[in-house]
């Protein structure tokens, strides 16, 4: 999945908000019947197809979205942070990750974060920025800012460089 | 459950329509975490809760969710279709149903329809009309008229008295 996204990938986003709750599921995410696909658009598409149909089509490059606790539980699957990363997403925010998922997600380069406050804070469809760097988070709104629990530098390392493989490259 | 809703219902709505995919598990609908809830409200809350957190406070009565294949599959829960009647949806259209989900529904009086060509023609938020009587389903935006696979005169007697406990009562 080396080559799937660019080498670098951006630390800041802006966009409008989609919600989610508690104990998202990656069959959720991408149901298994898609897990054959491995084309960039063909996996945007499938992202979230059979709980919000219209997801694919109207979430714009650098949208967030922003869910409870335990995002990403259920079967492991690459394809799940990819299809995220594909459909134009810029970070995930949530109260928690299950653990597979948040490995993945930054083995692929999908910025996610978590805190406890932004997910009851925040509503759909809500503009919000996000800085993966620093962890600020901004309601575009509401001014309101919050903070992300910090993530480990070499952890950010992956993430910027667009996923472990091609972190490996460059440390090479 | 019995007395969870009233005697009799009615059998023509009109709202709008709150589209899904295939394949719409018990689980989503939901949660098995909200299982040990008996009271109509909080049912209600709780309907579609993880991946759609607003619908239930946006889902007008009368509002219609139109779904691909095998609606309702997964784990039998009467809980699925009283979380959906109890959120205020009319009739639930899908291109089919699971088995168990077609009979859960019937027993606790939640119209459903099944329809090849409306799923595919119906987005989200588009009004709509239903009649569940004669299986007439009609686009208020577009003006185009459909009509559900018809669904058996005595079928049509459990839903009309709001379920199989009422229907079984008023036999008597």
């Amino acid at each position: 999945m080396g080559e799937f996204f660019e080498e670098s990938q951006p630390m800041g986003f802006e966009g409008k908000v989609w919600k989610f709750g508690d104990h998202i599921d990656t069959d959720v995410i991408i149901p298994a019947r898609f897990l054959n696909v491995s084309d960039k658009d063909e996996l945007a598409k499938s992202c979230f197809i059979d709980t919000r149909p219209d997801f694919a089509k109207e979430a714009g490059a650098g949208d967030v979205i922003i869910a409870g606790i335990n995002f990403g539980c259920g079967s492991s699957r690459e394809h799940a942070p990819l299809a995220i990363k594909a459909a134009g997403i810029g970070v995930v925010i949530a109260k928690s990750f299950a653990r597979i998922f948040y490995r993945n997600a930054f083995n692929i380069g999908l910025p996610i974060l978590e805190s406890d406050e932004v997910p009851d804070f925040f509503s759909e469809e809500d503009r919000i920025s996000v800085d993966v760097t620093t962890g600020e988070i901004k309601g575009l709104d509401s001014g309101k800012q919050f903070f992300a629990k910090p993530i480990p530098p070499f952890m950010q390392g992956i993430i910027s460089a667009g996923g472990l493989v091609n972190y490996t490259k460059n440390k090479q």
